[in-house]
């Protein structure tokens, strides 16, 4: 809590999206900018939004049976050789380590950029037969990769968080099994904690994690029309554990390579969901990942300044089963409080003045609509609950409608130019499947396949760009 | 949980405790060996005392005002340089980075060693008056320093997990007043969790962190006579404030340089507390921090299986509120089982057979001392919380007895380089506090000054090297 002497949001969000982005992450606390460029100082209000994130996914992955695990942070540059698509997908941006103290290292040190060449080196020590399968390990740690063409604050940063999941199976059948379980994990935390909505699906060929068979996605939208790639998951095939020999004995005592997969969320979706939900008057958070759920302010006069604060700090007993704040700092007036927790996003404001005192009420404030309600202090935790609920639904279902709302249909390569430079958003397309419709796609139209969601029906049409059978559609944007 | 055809132990603790000691980590399955040296593969097991350590740290800093934030991994070396005495301290041992993808920097970033320099160029900023502060801030991160000297399994790792605690403050009285309830919290964590107990005290001038005007640790006593530092905290004084310009306003309208503090637990304190609990049998883990408390091992023969199994998913039940886990593999003896879980260092099995089940019983067996006693199952949850209270106080009880024991005196350096090469463990001597004293020591010992206890009252006395007044104890021995 400062000073509070931060001025407020000067870009508007409809106007001039970047800059207005850039002010909500530094203006609330969220984040600050690092002296290395393209990476990322998460403030206490930023990080503890990390925390939420993490702890939510964290329980979920764990009671699906996976265990957490850390590995190192350098792989060595022939580890990182050994699967020759992942390297040439990584190799331009990675951070090498080439000394240490005042000497050449032999062999230069990958800084991570994710780890299944160090991981897949050492976790084929671990496994004999079919009975130590499967495997499912987690790390949740930080990443490097040096984004030279567009990093963007926190949603393209240089150094991220996330968390890495790596499990290893005996059948490729019980590989594939695990999909749902992990997106349906990662949507449940993306919609239900971070109100963000997006479309789960198939990446293209040309779009896959480098170095595996399939890549799976939610993709969320920006307010800016563009979209962007949320968790994903990453059906690795037996790809690695040939180039890592990963065996194991199978029930009839032959040796097998194991089947792979990966996935993983990230800090990016802090930037995505504050982008999604903040307005001109600064941050909203969804109260579920909130820091600081319910702030007090006392309205004071000086005659009535004790009696006010001592009936405010009976009324944090009252919320002491949420995330709750008094404000009594005396330095400032009740109007530059409203601002500071407005900018910083807290969901709900609760008022308290000597008149709410004398009726035995207090003033509910949304952040998100700005709605003002009396509530009665004897109900005030009840009313408190209820309303953060509310925000948390609503915030979830505005975006929702955004999305739906921005997401049009385009029938000819000219339509979908036309959609896309008019409009932005996502268009959904027949597509064969082709990488060279994707490919006159692109030429046509810029952006790129987002996905092909899951969520469809096969029904009778022909790809926009060849005219063959196309029973699917894939979504088309332009993305970070 | 594996195939269970892990060898045992081969080497004694008594005899040989370097390999004892690191066949214990790779066994138990805790820790294995990364592809780059001196590095650390944290298993399920290892992390999961880690995730421990971090949320007991974690809760009661939170709990004194402490906010988790995240600064990049990277500093640049301009930055590192900013305090004279802290780079001095730390370019020795620095992972530098050069290049990204196929080009060369224009600066050489560091792997953070420790975030001072990175962090106290971006806080600066967040500060303007009296009013914020103290501004109390964490990080649970990676942090690499190359050591070439001696890097030993978890205990000197090349990277290793910590959290780094950085504190400012307007008045030093404040800042100083932070001391004990860090190191409390710190003191609370490695005795009532990891049950390791040791001398909290003053480090000596020479062995002060780089940087800092103070440095208080807690010093352990490991088995083979050799003491390692644990948790520290610093006080920084002005250094870094100056450095880094770190001002606010006071109340009379003044600017200031603030004072700072950090401190940090690491992963460290994994090995320190293996080493010290476990014995030939392999590791022996605080039932605070297993990941599993509880292991029920069914005994089977043909006719009983189903009967037996089913009774015994039952005790599951009734264990539910510990970390219990039912080993019902088939393809093992219970005795193949009762050796991997005591590798593992599970602190309680519970073995349940067809005799027990006619019996309402169950037979009892501590990781720690081999007891075994049947319990009522009635009763079997009240018995196990029991038994796994008394089998952490009694790590600790024993933990402590060793250090008492092992803890002398010495009145001459003769007797100190007698105590020290004969014994090991730790040795008290007077000192005055100068610290060509403490280079007389050296020279005549080995070793080193641990540190100077604070919990003792001045008594006269003459320093061991000088023979001027010294009315205070130092904690002298050879060290990790």
């Amino acid at each position: 809590m400062s000073g509070g002497s931060q001025e407020g949001i000067t870009a508007r969000k409809a106007d001039d999206f970047d800059e207005w982005y850039t002010q909500v992450i530094l203006k609330s606390e969220v984040a600050d900018y690092s002296p290395v460029s393209g990476c990322v100082v998460y403030r206490p209000l930023g990080y503890a939004i990390w925390e939420a994130i993490q702890k939510e996914t964290d329980a979920l992955l764990k009671q699906d049976g996976v265990s957490n695990t850390y590995f190192p942070l350098f792989i060595p540059e022939r580890l990182l050789k050994k699967e020759a698509e992942h390297v040439e997908g990584f190799a331009p941006e990675v951070a090498w380590v080439t000394e240490t103290g005042s000497s050449k290292l032999d062999e230069r040190l990958a800084v991570r950029p994710t780890s299944e060449s160090l991981m897949y080196e050492v976790v084929g020590r671990w496994i004999r037969s079919w009975r130590d399968l499967p495997m499912r390990l987690n790390q949740w740690n930080n990443v490097v990769r040096w984004e030279t063409k567009n990093p963007t604050f926190i949603l393209r940063s240089r150094e991220f968080l996330w968390n890495e999941g790596h499990s290893i199976f005996a059948t490729r059948e019980e590989a594939d099994a695990e999909r749902e379980r992990i997106m349906g994990i990662y949507r449940k935390v993306t919609e239900e904690y971070l109100a963000l909505p997006g479309y789960l699906g198939k990446k293209s060929k040309a779009e896959t994690f480098a170095g595996a068979e399939g890549t799976y996605s939610i993709e969320h939208l920006l307010p800016d029309g563009k979209a962007i790639q949320g968790p994903d998951w990453h059906s690795d095939g037996q790809n690695f554990s040939k180039a890592f020999n990963i065996v194991f004995i199978d029930r009839e005592g032959n040796k097998q390579y194991a089947y792979q997969n990966t996935w993983a969320i990230s800090t990016r979706e802090i930037g995505v969901m504050l982008a999604t939900h903040s307005d001109d008057r600064g941050a909203v958070v969804p109260p579920r990942l909130a820091a600081i759920q319910v702030v007090v302010v006392p309205i004071v006069n000086d005659e009535s300044k004790e009696a006010v604060l001592a009936e405010a700090r009976k009324l944090m007993g009252a919320l002491a089963g949420f995330r709750a704040r008094l404000d009594d700092r005396d330095n400032l007036t009740p109007g530059r409080k409203f601002n500071e927790w407005e900018l910083k996003g807290v969901p709900l404001r609760v008022e308290f003045g000597p008149r709410d005192m004398k009726e035995g009420q207090a003033v509910m404030v949304r952040r998100d609509t700005g709605a003002k309600r009396s509530v009665k202090l004897s109900s005030l935790a009840a009313e408190v609950s209820k309303e953060l609920e509310s925000i948390q639904a609503s915030l979830l279902q505005r975006a929702s409608a955004f999305l739906a709302e921005n997401t049009r249909d385009a029938g000819t390569l000219a339509e979908l130019k036309e959609t896309l430079s008019a409009k932005g958003g996502m268009v959904r397309v027949r597509w064969c499947g082709d990488v060279k419709c994707e490919s006159t796609m692109k030429e046509a139209a810029g952006g790129k396949i987002l996905n092909v969601p899951l969520d469809q029906k096969p029904t009778k049409g022909v790809c926009l760009a060849c005219g063959r059978d196309a029973p699917t559609f894939a979504l088309y944007g332009r993305s970070y």
